[in-house]
């Protein structure tokens, strides 16, 4: 019998269809890829060609030249420079494109990615993450700040190195509003954060967790929208990224590195997205807000029904797909 | 200079990225698929093949033995049988999955598809639609009813038999509900249909009007979601499709045929969706909702951005894209 969820946290129902559902095996990518090496020369993310991105914001050093750098987005969706403006009229309303877009890039070899680095790599992956985050908010036209990764073509990269984007908004999207608002409705009615309650319930049935730590929690959610959607939740109730401390840092890389790796090794190198979900640091003391990474592997394609109603069917059970990555072997 | 814009009727803001924007004719389609056959003999829904599917609920006669049938979905994401069960614990809540998934076989013809076809025969398949859409809502369990289209692999259907679904859901989506309330804050903010404005506005611009009918108007919207994303307005305010005259639904198929076919032409066949997006037959003569069509080409990828935000980076300008369609020559 199918089922429907609600996920609470998206707002969203998902339709988890059992007639379509598929065993969490029958996700392993096909694509067969060459190995990468581990420098290409065109690569405009490898060493030597720091001169094909524009001028660096940020840099690890390494062994290398450089382990991690950030740099402008050469093809940016915002413009770094300009005033905001807000223009209104009749039914249209612009504003102006301005905004900070970075890529960020996650090692000096060509051939990696976070699923086979060492963790201390991933910790300064982590680190990086933060300081630049906590940089894109003192611009007094950045509203939001949106950090993410696409991993693979079928997740929107062009570039096959290593990389994340952060992007710094002027606005905030109508999507998040609406999930602030719901979030707030929750505690308004419970006296508790939402996401405390999802994990603190998560945690106690534990047939959808894939990974625990001293500080943070990987599930497939309940309501999951997709096969193997996974959230990561940090423990400690907090609204914002930006006041994650160093050993909460530290925790989340080895956190992200096993689940990736598990993605990695179980579905053999699936294309995936992920994107940090917080609030901003003034928010980070609400009561109702908490941050979170959530990551979508992207192994099935979407279709008018879900763009004619905003909700996912999902052909696979959270409860298979986690206990699938549970048994996936990750040892070095 | 980059420009965010607000759609109202979606609640969501776009950015139009001039930097990644590409002209209309980068969007043209680069597969080059081999002409299909007139029958298939291993296509479900050809000639002959009638066995293959469940037993039909609708059929129109045509020059072979039918031209357009419906059938349930053999690998339906809901199922038609059992009651509607509702069941709330702690933050986890679900309902039964029971609905109605059918598949409305647009033509006999293997080889066919709306934009190659004669208007008489578009015109069976709208009334088709209206047909099964009240049908469908004559199930006490069915709250919405979604009818889309999936055309080609990116658009995510499997068969390439010209085919549209259609979906009875025991649920109204939270993304629909949303849009709803929008729309009955901006009544009663305005004392106008939102939609209605929004036409008035469009077709007063003219700048994204792609073409016009006696019933109907279809243009790119100001804040258009992705390159090419059309939509279809009845002139007629009405919350609801299935209080369309018969000389409305001749009229829009018509108008689905033209767009249709600009795409065709202009584009060399992309993959696309499209959906129906209408309130009930109880909320046909609501004030604040009014039914369209939204068609949207899969010409562009979504990736970490739109996942962590909701919001679209469309790298294209919706003026241009609607001068652009305007001037495809559609003649036969």
């Amino acid at each position: 019998m199918p089922e429907i969820r609600k996920n609470k946290i998206t707002g969203e129902f998902v339709i988890l269809a059992p007639e379509r559902a598929k065993r969490p095996h029958d996700f392993v990518s096909t694509k067969k890829d060459a190995p990468l090496p581990q420098h290409s020369p065109n690569c405009p993310l490898c060493t030597g060609n720091e001169h094909m991105t524009p001028p660096e914001t940020f840099r690890y050093p390494g062994s290398g030249p450089w382990s991690i750098r950030c740099v402008p987005n050469k093809f940016s969706a915002l413009s770094p420079e300009g005033e905001l403006w807000w223009k209104s009229e009749g039914i249209k309303t612009s504003m102006a494109g301005v905004g900070l877009h970075e890529v960020l890039v996650e090692t000096s070899r060509h051939d990696l990615c976070i699923a086979l680095m060492q963790d201390e790599e991933v910790k300064n992956i982590v680190r990086a993450y933060h300081n630049r985050f906590l940089a894109f908010h003192k611009d007094p036209r950045v509203e939001q700040v949106i950090l993410f990764k696409n991993h693979g073509t079928a997740a929107g990269t062009s570039l096959e190195h290593a990389h994340s984007q952060i992007v710094g908004i002027p606005i905030t999207p109508t999507q998040i509003r609406y999930r602030y608002e719901d979030a707030h409705r929750y505690f308004m009615d419970n006296g508790r954060c939402l996401l405390c309650s999802t994990l603190d319930d998560e945690l106690s049935d534990g047939k959808r967790v894939v990974v625990e730590s001293t500080h943070f929690a990987a599930f497939i959610p309940y309501a999951a929208m997709s096969p193997f959607h996974m959230w990561i939740f940090p423990k400690r109730h907090s609204g914002c990224f930006g006041d994650a401390t160093v050993e909460e840092l530290d925790d989340l890389a080895v956190v992200l590195k096993k689940v990736l790796r598990m993605l990695y090794i179980g579905l053999e190198n699936p294309d995936f997205n992920y994107s940090l979900r917080t609030a901003t640091p003034a928010e980070a003391g609400s009561r109702h807000l908490h941050w979170y990474i959530a990551i979508i592997p992207r192994v099935t394609k979407t279709a008018g029904f879900e763009l004619g109603t905003g909700m996912r069917i999902n052909p696979s059970l959270p409860e298979a797909s986690a206990e699938f990555l549970r048994g996936v072997d990750i040892s070095l």
